[in-house]
């Protein structure tokens, strides 16, 4: 038996199987690499992502169309598409004074961390939800949101969504609302804090059945205020005697992560601290919040402060060491790798 | 055939199968009823059980083999049984200024509200609980558990416990502890707290695993302080725009009950506001902690004030009607009804 | 600090305790033993029921309100109650040739394990269930469910339910159906088989939505056919090489246990073959089904042939020796010990 | 506010951001469509691809590195790339009568639908598993798995992967094993089927453990034989008095898809019959295994025979009508879809 693609037999072959679009699974070479053969680490310098941000916002309008003053990460290795990892989509959102963004809701999943500004109230279903910096705001899929800054200042915040993962699911799907944003009271704290802000403490249910609890797919709160993020990591890094913490935001009716595909994580690391250098299956975009610091991912170094944003890809090493106190915002798509049974996870 | 029990050969049957540890299921009247056929509602009255706590207090004292000093609800329906109810323990413990009740692990499971002192420390498996007024303690299943009271005054709180279902399962374990309590440093908030009481926010496990959070039959939050509860009783109303509101305490770290057979509630009822007549299968055990008002369960009035302690029987319609702002804690074994499928709530 | 009983203020501090309905915890020894206190081992002989039961089915019809020839097997230890264990019901059902017991249903749930007799065909909500000798036979909570015997020989069965449980958390609901059962067309293949009597593989819901599978709390399944589960033994002892097959009876939809509050197993031994002596958390009852034994539970030893019935108690010993290829149906409450936490098993 | 394309400030804006690896959101129309934009209808006739397999046999020999003959379904809309559907990878795998397939394992999971020959075994961590036509057949995520025809005649299935979905999350692991398959005891009945082939009853777990059941991630029972399928959509067909069945293939331990990430189905349409047009989120790819009939799938009509394969892309419409009695096998994604909160479905 032959297997040397000289042979005319062979060449007919692989021609009469190209046209009835078939293709030899042997001579895909790099189909089933022996570890994912995945994207470069890459890094957005904040320095060079802010300016672009506000010329942006003194240059283009917010339209019906558009809806969204978002500048995408395209990750170079990503064949131009506006993603910053194979599953993962980060942004850059500038929001005028004065400015809203109109309603509309997709299936993809969509999670905020404020960057700059204040005062900027999401309405999420109708429920206005507050954003100041540090805090992680959610959009859960198909859920109504716009934005609105009646304020005199711009806001920036940090956009993820699972957009890449849902498009290679073929399961997106949008719908635009009315132009304007419906009126609404602006109150610091939306009602789905009022009724799940206190841990370990969430409404019963009507009293005459037994159970209405909201168990959905998405955390049923919406905000998780920086103020009470910045205190559980002071707590937890006293209470473990380490030099790093890094704490979960989770649905507190359910503990899973805050959206079915994405996990946000937060990490303090003490001046001089290190985090031992780790990897894992599946990507990660980082968003540096406060302080200074370097990480190696494989054998690339970043060194960040404020606003510098990198990736971490699938099965890549990465440590980080802090020059000063630091807390970097980790967005990954471990709940997906997870439910599929490929988590994975090591020090290296 | 014949079925009229004055025959000779079926009363010869009878007194065979007696003999051979039989009985005839035709005769067993009762045995299957339309409906639940429980004890009656009761009420134990804070003026007749303080005093008598505080005697306890001054001729009893806390000797390893006695261990604990409580006073067991034995609800009269039950046969002299210590239980509150068929599934529920009840009691109220008392511990003098400068005492100590040394550690013990069992496997039924035990919560506690505090309801008078403060400045006791619960050791639960070697982390020290701060108890304050309002608080909710717990002890889950074979955990550690010892008190100290290095204070001036004496502290009285409300135990509940799991311990008439776990003895009707035959699964009663328990193990006594050293005759004193290990040496602790008594800090406002225990290690539990530092990693749980932030709500939406947990820790994220070893760097090194996929995930190592406790995801444990029971919360590892410890202690659920009465001003956040507070707080989130006010919020929610406020949210609500309703007359009362009902809270369940569960495990921040899967959204569970507190406890595999245990259910912990708190209930604010505005003054002059009202709870509409309802009725579940599974008992209850009431205990009024602020306020004052009337419950209505089955046909028996309870006028309550702090301290009153009421049980609320299987299948018992209750209504509550407050006469200033109220706040009762409800103990329940919801979870277990549940888990057996026969959970079933209705208004009445 | 005194802690004498002779104190005559501490006698008239128990007086008063006693008329206010409270117990001093102090002094109920054996109230937490440090291992269950249970029932001790028993053995009802097949050689001395199965003519009682025949003598009832002589003697005494099948009327309204008594509803079914049952015979309970009432443990000497629990105090004359019709219970066989602390959790567990078990009786002898027997049938008479051309009779037919009433349709009712109850929240207990029941299974059937058939001792004797072929061609009773018991109604689930509708569904005709063969009965055949070794078959089991489901009646879930709240199902209603009639039985007939249409041959001409009587049917003899064992009955086991988990109405001490449900009594014991005050739940037992019981409603009564019309008198007589309805017409049903007789199949050796009830319609639960059809759809659910192949291994891995189940309707897979309306084509229109997305999972309207039944995942209720009891399975779907309805019969589980000796002649498959005598063949699932043999298959299930020559892939071992081992001397015992232990097999547990599930819901095809979820793998769960049949019932939410009962397991049901078969345990089938080869001649001269010994199961190891080992204990568990809850109790069970066991059924002789073919060939002969003797079993040690705790010091008592038990010999046995088709028919004979006994208890293992909570966290009591048990070993197996067969003297014949023998097959042993047990039936336990180890579901409800695992959903609270409690499940410990171990050799000894 | 400008926002006009033709600014020279605004390209310059553009200019810079791409640049910098930034792409604005708001021109990337086709984002965030309306519903998703999917790849079109697409069918692979058997008498085409049979006689390519056939050649392939003869001309291509299987070697280490090449590892399998297979030829992969490239869908004409992905790009070269050789996946059936954005998720799914189908392909026809041919082993010449007296050849083997070395193992190897990989993290994305396959299935094999035997279609011609018999006598095959495919051997999953050891465990020789037959392969006769009909029979489904499964090689979960990183089993090893190798295959060896020692019979007289060539065999041909069809191989179903997650293969594009694991890639697309960066997740793909491949390790070779050893160049030959270890030797084996040729037996009808894989050592999986002796433990989980009947319907409801599984190994109990060691007896000294709560429970040992292996609860992994995929099914436990790795062959799905056709004499059983095909009985059991007779039997489904009878009870529902319907002109098809569909049903699932499960895990028998769990009642979940046989993998994490891919679902299994078989529909029967009895000759003349009809299913009517429905869609829903997620692609399949569809086999048509016995029979004749026409799908209408989108506007694209599919008429087909035994072998021939067709996608149905996500959230296009598709009926099926049948000739003959006539059977298909689907595949798809619809495990994934749902685990991330996107599972819609509906009659059309």
């Amino acid at each position: 038996m032959r297997f040397h693609d000289e042979d005319p037999d062979v060449d007919a072959l692989y021609g009469d199987l190209s046209a009835a679009e078939l293709q030899p699974l042997w001579r895909q070479a790099g189909l089933l690499p022996r570890s994912p053969r995945t994207i470069a680490p890459h890094v957005w310098p904040w320095k060079t992502v802010r300016p672009l941000a506000e010329r942006a916002g003194e240059l283009v309008g917010i339209e019906r169309g558009g809806d969204r003053r978002v500048l995408a990460l395209s990750h170079p290795d990503l064949g131009g598409k506006p993603f910053a990892t194979p599953t993962l989509w980060a942004g850059i959102q500038y929001l005028n004074a004065h400015e809203s963004a109109p309603p509309h809701r997709h299936s993809p999943a969509a999670l905020r961390f404020v960057m700059e500004g204040s005062g900027v109230w999401t309405l999420v279903n109708g429920d206005p939800v507050l954003m100041e910096p540090g805090d992680l705001v959610l959009t859960p899929s198909y859920n109504w949101h716009g934005h609105d800054n009646p304020g005199d200042r711009p806001m920036v915040w940090f956009d993820g969504l699972d957009l890449p993962m849902i498009q290679s699911l073929d399961a997106v799907f949008f719908e635009e609302g009315p132009d304007e944003l419906e009126p609404y009271a602006a109150s610091r704290q939306s009602r789905s804090e009022a009724s799940y802000a206190t841990a370990g403490l969430v409404p019963s249910g009507a009293i005459s059945s037994p159970d209405t609890r909201t168990h959905g797919l998405a955390s049923p709160l919406l905000a998780y205020r920086w103020s009470a993020t910045a205190a559980a990591l002071e707590r937890s890094l006293d209470a473990a005697g380490s030099d790093y913490a890094l704490m979960r935001y989770t649905d507190p009716a359910t503990g899973a992560d805050v959206m079915p595909t994405l996990r946000a994580e937060i990490l303090r690391v003490r001046g001089a601290g290190r985090v031992p250098a780790h990897r894992k299956v599946g990507s990660s975009v980082v968003l540096a919040h406060h302080g200074s610091g370097t990480s190696l991912i494989g054998d690339v170094e970043v060194s960040w402060t404020p606003g510098d944003i990198f990736v971490v890809p699938s099965w890549t090493a990465v440590s980080h060491r802090a020059e000063e106190d630091s807390d970097l915002f980790v967005l990954s798509d471990s709940p997906v790798i997870e439910k599929v049974g490929l988590g994975r996870q090591e020090l290296v």
